[in-house]
């Protein structure tokens, strides 16, 4: 997947400076730690999503100018979610993409406040922008990524999983769990790049549909991965799924049976892209690189 | 004062029917703690503060119906904020409105969580009005709310209080701390009033610096009741300011100074007000309703 990878690279490294321009150091600690948060690597799935999804429906026009704006918002509510997620009194993690955690780093008082202010200029970025070019799209685009955050999408996930560790829950549960904890984010990625990008009902409805597969395959090799790879391969502790007696995906349909699931959500993705032609290339090597993540740890 | 109490309690009752109805209670448990932050009391100062800078200016035209969402997006901003300032990683509070603060009730995960979901729903709701009411004003009321409440407002400064617990910070220093941690959201919600009701440049200047001399008035007397009043009249604890050694406003100042600087800012709101004849009473009694309860406590 060499030519995959160098649409995805190119993708990165665009994103990759650009959020390093989105928050501009301002000698306070809080940014800084909003900047240790924000730019510490990470695969930056969203932002390359939300672009590749506008690529694939708007090859006939002109780039929006909200796109990279918009892809920088999602990865700040993405970076802000796993600064609270990692909080003592949530996950307690103290290792994240191969360093201290923030509240580790700098202390708990200034983690809580960073992922606030990471949160909160998400939609700074997004309004100004909807204000700006008031194009309709970009309000509707920023409504959708607000939803998807929110109680009724990540933040609600996020309560039901920290709910439900310890309990008997079944696939069926943890995968509505998952829908709305890492799905519903990686959804709205994908649909505010469609409706960025000028896509029509039918397109947007593909693009759904794709974006639902990929964000559930992303959850099962998530656990694949905790499971079977070792801390430095994931920059995370290993292992710690089970140790907090998590339903992962592993637990319930054992290793194999996890990537089967992922294999199955893999051709779902992109047979949801096959309207699109050439244009979706990049859509179906996201979704590649998604799952051969777990591929590669087997 | 009672022509104008009426005013204030019969737009604090409109408010309080919209939030109730603003987050409707799905049966779990993070909705629940979001509606017990949410609708525990409160005098409702900022969303009244934005339906009445949009009655000064708009006087001669149907009322915008942004204007309701907007001003129960502004308070679920200033909701999660106390939620996440009473965690025990901050101000470690355990009573609020005369009630066990979120994380007493429930958990703190749970109080982490419920104030993201909080802050993320007003963004919801505020993006949500711009894309279905297509007013190039709410996008850009929904953007200086957002600016208001990060980094380089609400957020920052509640990270520099904390920096300057136990300091020597004179008034200036003081000042400039309020100005973002309690000003910016309170000015944000009177220019989002105005804008939503359609201000010109000279009414948003001159209801600007009302917003800002209330702001600041807001927090000296919140000062003054931290030193003066019993936990019962503010259902808050009683003397925290002090036993943090915060560098309050009756300390720099001491509280007769202290008294004077809210009437001196009390004179400053009024007088920005001249231009808006009757149109702006409601907002005059706003200011004589925040300075009035320092004296009620003297």
């Amino acid at each position: 997947m060499s030519e995959i990878s160098a649409y995805l690279e190119q993708r990165r490294a665009l994103v990759e400076d650009a959020l390093d321009a989105s928050i501009r150091d301002d000698g306070s600690r809080l940014v800084e730690a909003m900047r240790y948060a924000l730019l510490g690597g990470g695969k930056r799935i969203r932002p390359i999503l939300l672009l590749a999804a506008a690529d694939a429906v708007g090859t006939d026009r002109p780039a929006s100018p909200a796109l990279m704006p918009f892809a920088c918002a999602i990865e700040m509510i993405h970076a802000y979610s796993l600064v609270h997620d990692d909080l003592p009194a949530m996950d307690d993690d103290e290792l994240r993409r191969g360093r201290p955690t923030l509240h580790i780093r700098y202390d708990e008082a200034l983690a809580i406040l960073a992922g606030d202010g990471l949160l909160t200029e998400a939609f700074s970025v997004m309004s100004g922008v909807a204000a700006q070019t008031a194009d309709p799209a970009a309000a509707r685009a920023a409504a959708e990524i607000a939803a998807a955050a929110g109680a009724a999408g990540m933040v609600g996930g996020q309560a039901d999983d920290m709910a439900a560790e310890g309990s008997e829950a079944g696939v069926d549960e943890v995968e509505r769990i998952h829908r709305r904890k890492t799905g519903a984010l990686l959804r709205a990625a994908v649909r505010a790049g469609a409706l960025l990008g000028g896509a029509d009902q039918k397109q947007l409805s593909a693009l759904t549909a794709y974006g639902e597969s990929l964000g559930l395959a992303f959850q099962v090799v998530d656990d694949v991965l905790d499971a079977t790879a070792p801390t430095q391969a994931t920059g995370k502790t290993a292992g710690r799924d089970r140790e907090r007696g998590k339903r992962t995906y592993p637990v319930l349909l054992g290793l194999d049976g996890a990537r089967a699931r992922a294999e199955e959500l893999r051709r779902g993705a992109r047979s949801a892209l096959e309207p699109f032609g050439a244009a979706a290339d990049p859509l179906r090597d996201l979704v590649d690189f998604v799952v051969d993540r777990a591929a590669a740890a087997a």
